[in-house]
């Protein structure tokens, strides 16, 4: 993604501490209060530009919704999309996917979604994909038991590279699609980005993939 | 596959049992005698007209093959190249690849090959697909501890059905390839089907999966 500089981005964020909640480690355990309600709370590492997230928020309000992205630059164009109409069920997080256990307790989390992650294709950047085994250690420890990881991509490499390593870290493949837009998959909300990549005619791999409990 | 009669095969077959033995049950956990050694033995589940298990035990002498096929006239097909050039480490079994138990010991079995297995689309027919659970069963009983079934087809939708069902009944997905012809994966041998579907473009699907022990 092309990251403009923002230099006026991180004062924004300061700006809407009721959208990106300034000390999110006093929320770890909190969120339901936070809500303001007990439904469940699905979560998105690496939101981008937010248009995912927003939508889903739009279409389920009986399920709480928070954006994690750690880049200033992009975080604020889904921080404009609250400022302009404001979602009770939706929240954004700028903080590190990795260090999600300092923000979340343990079974706080029903549902993680990630989307069009890096890919971080050289064998040496493993460690930093989104789907590494350290980064599942994170997502099992906060998500409930039997939680699930819903992953998309128009990355060959990065899905099958993700489809081994759910599996090797013991995950269940409840269901997969290889070509998402040409199949039955019903109430798909589309990335900026898949929107873009799928018009240049690539395919859209899907998983759901779930902890054991 | 288009299936002419030949109703001169069954004699055929009954002509030459030192490659397909004519009372495969007896061999039940003596394959290693009938082979007059100990190396590892490897079978093909719907070997058809047999190009991918001969050309595999030529390149690998080292490895015991056994090609199995219910269909009496591709399984003649296969019987013609050893006919033609017999290979000592190949042998050929004209059984039901839903009844492996009756003709291997527990243990027996080192892997399993699947290849282009019939699709069988509709779901009413899903307990007919070769890697239905039922049939994962059959070849776990079969193979060694931690054995693996490597599979290869173009058959998207039967592709993504397999990586579920591989694992939901608990196995692991050593490694994942959604193209295989354009990977970097050294040695495949082709199949008559593969070599067709590939040349009009078609992707191969191939996984390798692994049981638990």
């Amino acid at each position: 993604m092309r990251l403009r500089n923002k230099p006026e981005a991180p004062e924004k964020i300061a700006g809407y501490p009721q959208f990106i909640p300034e000390n999110p480690e006093e929320l770890k355990g909190n969120w339901s209060s936070r809500f303001d309600n007990n439904h469940p709370i699905h979560i998105e590492v690496g939101t981008g530009k937010g248009r995912f997230i927003y939508e889903m928020a739009k279409l389920h309000p009986e399920i709480n919704y928070i954006g994690i992205e750690l880049q200033v630059s992009v975080i604020v164009t889904a921080l404009d999309k609250l400022i302009e109409a404001e979602l009770p069920n939706l929240q954004l997080l700028h903080v590190n996917g990795g260090e999600l256990t300092q923000y979340f307790e343990a079974n706080e989390i029903d549902r993680v979604y990630l989307n069009f992650s890096d890919p971080w294709p050289k064998n040496k950047h493993e460690k930093r994909r989104l789907t590494y085994k350290t980064f599942l250690a994170g997502y099992e420890e906060i998500l409930v038991p039997n939680g699930e990881i819903h992953f998309k991509t128009d990355n060959q490499g990065l899905f099958e590279y993700s489809l081994a390593s759910f599996s090797q870290y013991g995950m269940i493949l409840k269901q997969v699609w290889l070509d998402l837009h040409n199949s039955s998959f019903e109430g798909n909300v589309m990335t900026e980005y898949e929107e873009k990549f799928s018009n240049k005619g690539n395919r859209i791999y899907r998983v759901e993939a779930q902890f054991r409990a």
